[in-house]
Protein backbone atom coordinates (compact mmCIF):
# COMPACT_ATOMS: atom_id res chain seq x y z
CA UNK A 1 0.00 0.00 0.00
CA UNK A 2 1.67 3.29 -0.91
CA UNK A 3 1.79 5.83 1.53
CA UNK A 4 -0.86 8.50 2.30
CA UNK A 5 0.32 11.89 1.26
CA UNK A 6 0.77 14.10 4.41
CA UNK A 7 0.49 17.62 5.35
CA UNK A 8 3.19 19.12 7.05
CA UNK A 9 4.11 22.90 8.62
CA UNK A 10 7.38 24.18 8.91
CA UNK A 11 7.99 27.69 11.34
CA UNK A 12 10.99 29.82 10.19
CA UNK A 13 11.34 28.20 6.71
CA UNK A 14 12.75 31.00 5.13
CA UNK A 15 16.62 30.36 6.14
CA UNK A 16 18.83 28.02 7.70
CA UNK A 17 17.46 24.10 8.57
CA UNK A 18 13.99 25.33 8.16
CA UNK A 19 14.72 26.16 4.33
CA UNK A 20 16.68 23.29 3.90
CA UNK A 21 14.42 21.16 5.66
CA UNK A 22 11.63 22.34 2.97
CA UNK A 23 13.68 21.52 0.43
CA UNK A 24 15.13 17.93 0.81
CA UNK A 25 10.73 16.87 2.18
CA UNK A 26 10.04 18.04 -1.10
CA UNK A 27 12.96 15.73 -3.01
CA UNK A 28 12.20 12.97 -0.32
CA UNK A 29 10.69 10.10 -2.01
CA UNK A 30 7.59 10.11 0.98
CA UNK A 31 4.80 12.15 -0.57
CA UNK A 32 3.67 15.57 0.91
CA UNK A 33 0.73 16.90 -0.21
CA UNK A 34 0.60 20.68 1.40
CA UNK A 35 3.92 21.58 2.47
CA UNK A 36 3.16 25.02 5.10
CA UNK A 37 6.59 26.77 4.89
CA UNK A 38 5.75 29.59 7.72
CA UNK A 39 8.20 32.77 8.27
CA UNK A 40 7.70 36.39 9.64
CA UNK A 41 8.01 38.33 6.49
CA UNK A 42 6.80 35.86 3.37
CA UNK A 43 7.14 39.40 1.09
CA UNK A 44 10.60 40.48 2.71
CA UNK A 45 14.02 40.50 1.51
CA UNK A 46 14.57 37.39 3.30
CA UNK A 47 12.21 34.81 1.84
CA UNK A 48 13.85 35.43 -1.70
CA UNK A 49 14.70 31.48 -1.36
CA UNK A 50 11.94 30.16 -0.38
CA UNK A 51 10.11 32.27 -2.88
CA UNK A 52 11.93 30.74 -5.72
CA UNK A 53 11.35 27.38 -4.48
CA UNK A 54 7.70 27.95 -4.19
CA UNK A 55 7.24 29.05 -7.50
CA UNK A 56 8.74 25.41 -8.74
CA UNK A 57 6.59 23.34 -6.11
CA UNK A 58 3.04 23.68 -6.12
CA UNK A 59 2.60 22.21 -2.88
CA UNK A 60 4.52 24.90 -1.04
CA UNK A 61 2.20 27.08 0.53
CA UNK A 62 4.47 30.29 2.03
CA UNK A 63 2.17 31.71 5.20
CA UNK A 64 2.87 34.82 7.37
CA UNK A 65 3.78 33.46 11.29
CA UNK A 66 6.08 35.19 13.13
CA UNK A 67 5.93 32.75 16.90
CA UNK A 68 6.21 35.80 18.97
CA UNK A 69 3.01 37.16 17.49
CA UNK A 70 -0.32 35.07 18.44
CA UNK A 71 -2.66 37.06 15.87
CA UNK A 72 -0.55 35.40 13.12
CA UNK A 73 0.03 32.07 14.64
CA UNK A 74 -4.40 32.29 14.77
CA UNK A 75 -4.63 33.93 11.20
CA UNK A 76 -2.06 30.95 9.90
CA UNK A 77 -4.15 28.05 11.89
CA UNK A 78 -7.40 29.36 9.94
CA UNK A 79 -5.82 29.23 6.67
CA UNK A 80 -4.26 25.62 7.57
CA UNK A 81 -7.18 24.75 8.60
CA UNK A 82 -9.09 26.11 5.61
CA UNK A 83 -6.69 24.05 3.46
CA UNK A 84 -6.11 20.38 5.42
CA UNK A 85 -9.81 20.46 5.93
CA UNK A 86 -10.90 16.42 7.25
CA UNK A 87 -7.22 15.19 6.73
CA UNK A 88 -6.05 17.09 9.20
CA UNK A 89 -2.36 18.18 9.46
CA UNK A 90 0.20 15.33 10.17
CA UNK A 91 3.39 17.38 10.85
CA UNK A 92 4.21 20.43 13.04
CA UNK A 93 7.83 21.25 12.83
CA UNK A 94 8.82 24.07 15.38
CA UNK A 95 12.30 25.12 13.85
CA UNK A 96 12.04 29.10 13.98
CA UNK A 97 14.40 29.92 16.43
CA UNK A 98 16.39 32.96 18.39
CA UNK A 99 20.28 32.81 19.65
CA UNK A 100 22.30 35.41 21.69
CA UNK A 101 25.15 34.06 22.80
CA UNK A 102 25.36 36.61 26.43
CA UNK A 103 27.10 35.39 29.57
CA UNK A 104 24.85 35.38 33.06
CA UNK A 105 26.62 39.09 33.68
CA UNK A 106 26.04 40.24 29.59
CA UNK A 107 22.06 38.94 29.43
CA UNK A 108 19.05 41.83 29.84
CA UNK A 109 15.70 41.32 30.57
CA UNK A 110 15.24 41.85 27.00
CA UNK A 111 17.79 39.17 25.81
CA UNK A 112 15.77 36.77 28.53
CA UNK A 113 12.05 38.13 27.00
CA UNK A 114 13.08 37.55 23.12
CA UNK A 115 14.97 34.10 23.96
CA UNK A 116 11.25 33.14 25.96
CA UNK A 117 9.17 34.36 23.07
CA UNK A 118 10.81 32.84 20.39
CA UNK A 119 11.83 29.42 21.73
CA UNK A 120 9.31 28.84 24.26
CA UNK A 121 5.74 30.73 24.01
CA UNK A 122 5.99 30.95 20.06
CA UNK A 123 6.75 26.83 20.02
CA UNK A 124 3.77 26.72 22.90
CA UNK A 125 1.34 28.65 21.04
CA UNK A 126 2.00 27.26 17.77
CA UNK A 127 0.87 23.60 19.35
CA UNK A 128 -1.73 25.27 20.94
CA UNK A 129 -3.02 26.78 17.61
CA UNK A 130 -2.60 24.21 15.40
CA UNK A 131 -3.51 21.65 18.13
CA UNK A 132 -6.98 20.81 16.04
CA UNK A 133 -5.62 19.93 12.85
CA UNK A 134 -3.07 17.56 14.47
CA UNK A 135 -6.00 15.75 16.46
CA UNK A 136 -7.87 16.02 13.13
CA UNK A 137 -4.82 14.09 11.50
CA UNK A 138 -3.95 11.39 13.95
CA UNK A 139 -7.40 10.41 13.79
CA UNK A 140 -8.04 10.40 10.22
CA UNK A 141 -5.03 8.64 9.70
CA UNK A 142 -5.80 4.90 9.43
CA UNK A 143 -2.28 3.78 11.02
CA UNK A 144 -2.20 2.25 14.42
CA UNK A 145 0.03 3.93 17.24
CA UNK A 146 2.22 6.85 16.27
CA UNK A 147 4.03 8.53 13.62
CA UNK A 148 5.37 11.87 11.80
CA UNK A 149 2.96 10.73 9.51
CA UNK A 150 0.04 10.44 11.50
CA UNK A 151 0.55 13.10 14.00
CA UNK A 152 3.59 14.97 15.63
CA UNK A 153 5.28 17.88 16.74
CA UNK A 154 9.12 18.21 16.59
CA UNK A 155 10.80 20.41 18.03
CA UNK A 156 14.15 21.77 17.04
CA UNK A 157 15.77 22.41 19.96
CA UNK A 158 20.12 21.79 21.11
CA UNK A 159 21.71 20.27 23.06
CA UNK A 160 22.92 23.39 24.76
CA UNK A 161 19.36 23.07 26.46
CA UNK A 162 20.91 20.08 28.03
CA UNK A 163 21.96 20.42 31.77
CA UNK A 164 24.29 17.86 31.57
CA UNK A 165 26.59 19.54 28.94
CA UNK A 166 26.88 23.12 30.87
CA UNK A 167 29.89 22.15 33.45
CA UNK A 168 31.56 21.02 29.81
CA UNK A 169 31.01 24.02 27.07
CA UNK A 170 29.72 26.80 29.10
CA UNK A 171 32.98 28.75 29.26
CA UNK A 172 33.44 28.46 25.27
CA UNK A 173 29.32 29.01 24.02
CA UNK A 174 27.52 30.42 27.23
CA UNK A 175 24.76 31.51 25.60
CA UNK A 176 22.61 31.76 28.49
CA UNK A 177 19.53 32.67 27.64
CA UNK A 178 19.24 30.00 24.71
CA UNK A 179 20.26 27.65 26.79
CA UNK A 180 17.70 28.41 29.64
CA UNK A 181 15.00 28.70 26.57
CA UNK A 182 15.96 25.55 24.79
CA UNK A 183 15.97 23.27 28.67
CA UNK A 184 12.41 25.51 28.62
CA UNK A 185 11.30 23.91 25.15
CA UNK A 186 12.52 20.98 26.42
CA UNK A 187 9.83 20.82 29.22
CA UNK A 188 6.94 21.94 27.26
CA UNK A 189 7.67 18.98 24.67
CA UNK A 190 8.26 16.85 27.16
CA UNK A 191 4.95 17.87 29.15
CA UNK A 192 3.12 18.25 25.68
CA UNK A 193 4.05 14.65 25.38
CA UNK A 194 2.52 13.02 28.28
CA UNK A 195 -1.07 15.77 28.07
CA UNK A 196 -1.49 14.39 24.36
CA UNK A 197 -0.48 10.81 23.93
CA UNK A 198 -4.22 9.72 24.08
CA UNK A 199 -4.63 11.45 21.44
CA UNK A 200 -1.80 9.82 19.36
CA UNK A 201 -0.18 13.09 19.18
CA UNK A 202 4.05 12.61 19.31
CA UNK A 203 6.11 15.04 20.46
CA UNK A 204 10.35 15.04 19.90
CA UNK A 205 12.60 16.93 20.08
CA UNK A 206 15.80 16.92 18.25
CA UNK A 207 19.32 18.09 18.09
CA UNK A 208 20.53 19.37 14.65
CA UNK A 209 24.18 19.46 15.50
CA UNK A 210 26.43 22.04 15.35
CA UNK A 211 25.62 23.72 11.71
CA UNK A 212 27.43 25.86 9.72
CA UNK A 213 24.19 28.63 9.51
CA UNK A 214 23.60 32.04 10.29
CA UNK A 215 22.58 30.72 13.97
CA UNK A 216 25.57 28.37 14.38
CA UNK A 217 28.32 30.81 12.76
CA UNK A 218 31.22 29.03 10.75
CA UNK A 219 32.67 27.25 13.19
CA UNK A 220 29.90 25.30 12.85
CA UNK A 221 31.20 21.36 12.13
CA UNK A 222 28.66 20.44 9.62
CA UNK A 223 26.33 21.83 6.75
CA UNK A 224 22.91 22.23 6.63
CA UNK A 225 22.32 19.17 4.20
CA UNK A 226 23.69 16.48 6.28
CA UNK A 227 22.15 18.13 9.54
CA UNK A 228 18.49 18.11 7.84
CA UNK A 229 18.94 14.69 6.31
CA UNK A 230 19.68 13.59 9.36
CA UNK A 231 16.84 14.93 11.17
CA UNK A 232 14.44 14.12 8.53
CA UNK A 233 15.69 10.36 8.80
CA UNK A 234 15.10 10.35 12.22
CA UNK A 235 11.57 11.95 12.29
CA UNK A 236 10.40 9.13 9.79
CA UNK A 237 11.79 6.18 11.79
CA UNK A 238 9.66 8.30 15.27
CA UNK A 239 7.35 5.79 17.08
CA UNK A 240 5.43 5.74 20.28
CA UNK A 241 8.61 4.46 21.80
CA UNK A 242 10.08 7.52 21.39
CA UNK A 243 7.51 9.54 22.45
CA UNK A 244 9.18 12.64 24.54
CA UNK A 245 12.61 11.70 23.29
CA UNK A 246 15.36 14.37 22.59
CA UNK A 247 17.78 12.84 20.03
CA UNK A 248 20.10 14.52 17.82
CA UNK A 249 20.19 14.53 13.81
CA UNK A 250 21.91 10.99 14.09
CA UNK A 251 19.27 9.42 15.87
CA UNK A 252 20.85 9.57 19.23
CA UNK A 253 20.15 9.95 22.87
CA UNK A 254 20.79 13.56 24.38
CA UNK A 255 20.82 13.45 27.98
CA UNK A 256 18.83 15.78 29.83
CA UNK B 1 37.79 29.67 66.52
CA UNK B 2 34.27 31.07 66.03
CA UNK B 3 32.30 31.24 63.18
CA UNK B 4 32.01 34.84 61.55
CA UNK B 5 28.29 36.09 62.11
CA UNK B 6 27.11 36.29 58.13
CA UNK B 7 24.82 38.07 56.13
CA UNK B 8 21.74 36.39 54.45
CA UNK B 9 18.89 37.72 51.94
CA UNK B 10 16.28 35.65 51.42
CA UNK B 11 13.55 36.84 48.65
CA UNK B 12 9.74 35.91 49.40
CA UNK B 13 10.21 35.96 53.15
CA UNK B 14 6.16 36.79 54.71
CA UNK B 15 5.11 33.28 54.30
CA UNK B 16 5.49 29.49 53.40
CA UNK B 17 8.96 28.30 53.19
CA UNK B 18 10.53 31.92 53.32
CA UNK B 19 9.20 32.96 56.53
CA UNK B 20 10.00 29.38 58.25
CA UNK B 21 13.46 30.06 57.01
CA UNK B 22 13.88 33.60 58.51
CA UNK B 23 13.00 31.41 61.81
CA UNK B 24 15.15 28.70 62.17
CA UNK B 25 17.80 30.83 60.57
CA UNK B 26 17.34 33.03 63.75
CA UNK B 27 17.07 30.12 66.23
CA UNK B 28 19.97 28.33 64.50
CA UNK B 29 23.29 28.16 66.43
CA UNK B 30 25.47 29.51 63.34
CA UNK B 31 25.26 33.67 64.00
CA UNK B 32 23.71 35.83 61.06
CA UNK B 33 24.40 39.10 61.45
CA UNK B 34 22.01 40.77 59.20
CA UNK B 35 19.48 38.57 57.82
CA UNK B 36 17.64 40.50 54.87
CA UNK B 37 13.65 39.31 54.75
CA UNK B 38 12.17 40.49 51.44
CA UNK B 39 8.91 40.60 50.24
CA UNK B 40 6.95 41.96 47.77
CA UNK B 41 4.73 44.35 50.30
CA UNK B 42 6.27 44.41 53.80
CA UNK B 43 3.51 46.86 55.15
CA UNK B 44 0.84 45.00 53.84
CA UNK B 45 -1.48 42.48 55.85
CA UNK B 46 0.42 39.45 54.16
CA UNK B 47 3.55 40.41 55.96
CA UNK B 48 2.13 40.65 59.55
CA UNK B 49 3.88 37.71 60.69
CA UNK B 50 7.32 38.62 59.66
CA UNK B 51 6.85 42.20 61.15
CA UNK B 52 5.73 40.34 64.55
CA UNK B 53 9.03 38.39 64.22
CA UNK B 54 11.34 41.61 62.92
CA UNK B 55 10.14 43.19 66.25
CA UNK B 56 11.71 40.39 68.57
CA UNK B 57 14.98 40.23 66.35
CA UNK B 58 17.15 43.31 65.77
CA UNK B 59 18.97 41.77 63.29
CA UNK B 60 15.92 40.80 60.96
CA UNK B 61 15.90 43.67 57.78
CA UNK B 62 12.35 44.02 56.45
CA UNK B 63 13.13 44.79 52.79
CA UNK B 64 10.79 45.41 50.09
CA UNK B 65 11.63 43.24 46.59
CA UNK B 66 9.42 42.20 44.06
CA UNK B 67 11.11 39.87 41.54
CA UNK B 68 9.03 40.98 38.67
CA UNK B 69 10.06 44.50 39.64
CA UNK B 70 13.40 45.02 38.12
CA UNK B 71 13.87 48.77 40.41
CA UNK B 72 12.74 47.59 43.50
CA UNK B 73 15.56 44.92 43.05
CA UNK B 74 17.86 47.78 42.99
CA UNK B 75 16.53 49.77 45.41
CA UNK B 76 16.58 46.45 47.80
CA UNK B 77 20.54 45.93 46.23
CA UNK B 78 21.51 49.29 47.01
CA UNK B 79 20.33 49.05 50.76
CA UNK B 80 21.56 46.13 51.18
CA UNK B 81 24.94 47.41 49.81
CA UNK B 82 25.17 49.95 52.53
CA UNK B 83 24.36 47.79 55.12
CA UNK B 84 26.61 45.32 54.63
CA UNK B 85 29.70 47.63 53.04
CA UNK B 86 33.21 45.62 53.20
CA UNK B 87 32.20 42.47 54.54
CA UNK B 88 29.35 42.19 51.67
CA UNK B 89 26.82 39.25 51.74
CA UNK B 90 27.35 35.41 52.14
CA UNK B 91 24.09 33.73 51.29
CA UNK B 92 21.31 34.72 48.88
CA UNK B 93 18.55 32.55 48.73
CA UNK B 94 15.89 32.86 46.10
CA UNK B 95 13.17 31.37 47.40
CA UNK B 96 10.18 33.63 46.09
CA UNK B 97 8.08 31.83 43.89
CA UNK B 98 4.69 31.55 41.67
CA UNK B 99 2.69 28.42 40.88
CA UNK B 100 0.16 27.40 38.38
CA UNK B 101 -1.22 24.14 38.18
CA UNK B 102 -2.62 24.53 34.04
CA UNK B 103 -2.37 21.55 31.81
CA UNK B 104 -1.12 22.85 28.15
CA UNK B 105 -4.30 22.86 26.90
CA UNK B 106 -5.29 25.61 29.84
CA UNK B 107 -2.06 27.56 29.78
CA UNK B 108 -2.40 30.79 28.81
CA UNK B 109 0.07 33.41 27.95
CA UNK B 110 -0.04 35.38 30.62
CA UNK B 111 -0.16 31.99 33.17
CA UNK B 112 3.15 32.00 30.97
CA UNK B 113 4.57 35.01 31.38
CA UNK B 114 3.66 34.72 35.37
CA UNK B 115 5.63 32.01 35.60
CA UNK B 116 8.72 32.99 33.96
CA UNK B 117 9.24 36.79 35.19
CA UNK B 118 8.61 35.54 39.08
CA UNK B 119 10.85 31.60 38.96
CA UNK B 120 13.34 32.74 36.04
CA UNK B 121 14.07 36.28 35.26
CA UNK B 122 13.30 37.20 38.86
CA UNK B 123 16.31 35.16 40.11
CA UNK B 124 18.18 36.40 37.37
CA UNK B 125 17.89 39.91 37.95
CA UNK B 126 18.53 39.56 41.56
CA UNK B 127 21.86 37.23 41.17
CA UNK B 128 22.53 39.98 38.84
CA UNK B 129 21.87 42.93 40.95
CA UNK B 130 23.14 41.30 43.98
CA UNK B 131 26.27 39.82 42.83
CA UNK B 132 28.75 42.87 43.75
CA UNK B 133 27.57 42.00 47.29
CA UNK B 134 28.10 38.65 46.98
CA UNK B 135 31.62 39.21 45.38
CA UNK B 136 32.60 41.01 48.41
CA UNK B 137 31.46 38.76 50.82
CA UNK B 138 33.38 36.01 48.85
CA UNK B 139 36.85 38.18 49.01
CA UNK B 140 36.24 38.93 52.72
CA UNK B 141 35.99 35.70 54.25
CA UNK B 142 39.32 33.80 55.03
CA UNK B 143 37.62 30.49 54.33
CA UNK B 144 39.33 28.60 51.25
CA UNK B 145 37.13 26.81 48.74
CA UNK B 146 33.19 27.37 48.11
CA UNK B 147 31.04 27.82 51.17
CA UNK B 148 27.09 28.92 51.86
CA UNK B 149 28.92 31.29 54.59
CA UNK B 150 31.68 32.62 52.23
CA UNK B 151 29.23 33.24 48.90
CA UNK B 152 26.45 31.35 47.48
CA UNK B 153 23.57 31.73 45.66
CA UNK B 154 20.60 28.78 46.66
CA UNK B 155 17.67 28.76 44.44
CA UNK B 156 14.71 27.40 45.66
CA UNK B 157 13.68 24.61 42.73
CA UNK B 158 11.16 21.57 42.79
CA UNK B 159 11.30 18.35 41.37
CA UNK B 160 8.70 19.52 38.57
CA UNK B 161 11.38 21.11 37.12
CA UNK B 162 13.39 18.07 36.29
CA UNK B 163 12.69 16.42 33.07
CA UNK B 164 12.85 12.68 34.46
CA UNK B 165 9.48 12.72 36.63
CA UNK B 166 7.25 13.94 34.02
CA UNK B 167 6.49 10.55 32.57
CA UNK B 168 5.65 9.36 35.94
CA UNK B 169 3.76 12.78 37.36
CA UNK B 170 2.66 15.14 34.59
CA UNK B 171 -0.92 13.10 34.81
CA UNK B 172 -1.69 13.55 38.35
CA UNK B 173 0.00 17.14 38.52
CA UNK B 174 0.62 18.97 35.33
CA UNK B 175 1.49 22.57 36.36
CA UNK B 176 3.01 23.09 32.79
CA UNK B 177 4.50 26.54 33.16
CA UNK B 178 5.68 26.18 36.77
CA UNK B 179 7.52 23.02 35.50
CA UNK B 180 8.80 24.70 32.22
CA UNK B 181 10.14 27.48 34.66
CA UNK B 182 11.98 25.69 37.33
CA UNK B 183 13.54 23.49 34.67
CA UNK B 184 14.50 27.12 33.38
CA UNK B 185 15.82 28.00 36.31
CA UNK B 186 17.69 25.10 36.83
CA UNK B 187 19.60 25.63 33.62
CA UNK B 188 20.33 29.93 35.03
CA UNK B 189 21.93 28.32 38.01
CA UNK B 190 23.80 25.92 36.46
CA UNK B 191 25.27 28.22 34.07
CA UNK B 192 26.03 30.53 37.27
CA UNK B 193 27.28 27.91 39.06
CA UNK B 194 30.16 27.65 35.77
CA UNK B 195 30.61 31.05 35.19
CA UNK B 196 31.20 32.34 38.55
CA UNK B 197 32.65 29.58 39.79
CA UNK B 198 36.20 31.47 39.33
CA UNK B 199 35.01 34.10 41.99
CA UNK B 200 34.25 31.41 44.45
CA UNK B 201 30.92 32.17 44.36
CA UNK B 202 28.52 28.75 44.72
CA UNK B 203 25.44 27.95 42.97
CA UNK B 204 22.72 24.98 44.12
CA UNK B 205 19.42 24.14 43.80
CA UNK B 206 17.34 22.86 46.49
CA UNK B 207 14.11 20.88 46.43
CA UNK B 208 12.06 21.24 49.38
CA UNK B 209 9.64 18.32 49.15
CA UNK B 210 5.97 18.59 48.90
CA UNK B 211 5.05 20.54 51.25
CA UNK B 212 2.21 21.43 52.94
CA UNK B 213 2.33 25.89 52.50
CA UNK B 214 -0.14 27.97 50.41
CA UNK B 215 1.62 26.99 47.13
CA UNK B 216 1.81 23.10 48.07
CA UNK B 217 -1.41 23.08 49.07
CA UNK B 218 -3.17 20.66 51.97
CA UNK B 219 -2.24 17.21 49.97
CA UNK B 220 1.67 17.77 50.72
CA UNK B 221 3.74 15.61 52.45
CA UNK B 222 5.39 17.30 55.34
CA UNK B 223 5.73 20.50 56.95
CA UNK B 224 7.65 24.04 56.36
CA UNK B 225 9.54 23.29 59.42
CA UNK B 226 10.57 19.58 58.47
CA UNK B 227 11.32 20.93 54.80
CA UNK B 228 13.22 23.73 56.02
CA UNK B 229 15.08 22.23 58.52
CA UNK B 230 16.27 19.78 55.95
CA UNK B 231 17.30 22.70 53.55
CA UNK B 232 19.01 24.53 56.19
CA UNK B 233 21.29 21.42 56.73
CA UNK B 234 21.93 20.72 53.06
CA UNK B 235 23.04 24.51 52.91
CA UNK B 236 25.31 24.17 55.76
CA UNK B 237 27.07 21.76 54.35
CA UNK B 238 27.39 22.74 50.65
CA UNK B 239 31.15 23.17 49.38
CA UNK B 240 32.54 23.57 46.15
CA UNK B 241 31.38 19.42 45.21
CA UNK B 242 28.26 20.91 45.21
CA UNK B 243 28.85 23.59 42.81
CA UNK B 244 25.85 23.51 40.25
CA UNK B 245 24.50 20.51 42.24
CA UNK B 246 20.50 19.88 42.65
CA UNK B 247 19.56 18.35 46.05
CA UNK B 248 16.19 17.97 47.92
CA UNK B 249 15.92 18.50 51.81
CA UNK B 250 17.06 15.48 52.65
CA UNK B 251 20.54 15.94 50.47
CA UNK B 252 19.74 13.85 48.08
CA UNK B 253 20.51 14.30 44.48
CA UNK B 254 17.22 14.95 42.47
CA UNK B 255 17.55 13.63 38.33
CA UNK B 256 18.17 16.77 35.38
Amino acid sequence: MAARPVNVLITGANRGLGLEMVKQILEAQRPVKNLFACCRDPDGPRAEALRTLAKKHPNISINRLDATDLCSIKECSQKVGTLVGAEGLNLLINNAGFMSKSTLQETTPEDMKNSFDTNVLGPMNVIKEFLPHLRVGAKASEMPGMSSRKAAVVNISSVLGSMQVVKETYSYFPAISYRISKAALNMLALCGAEELKKDEILFALLHPGWVRTDMGGEEGEIDPPESVQGMLHVMASLTEKQNGAFLDYKGQPVPW
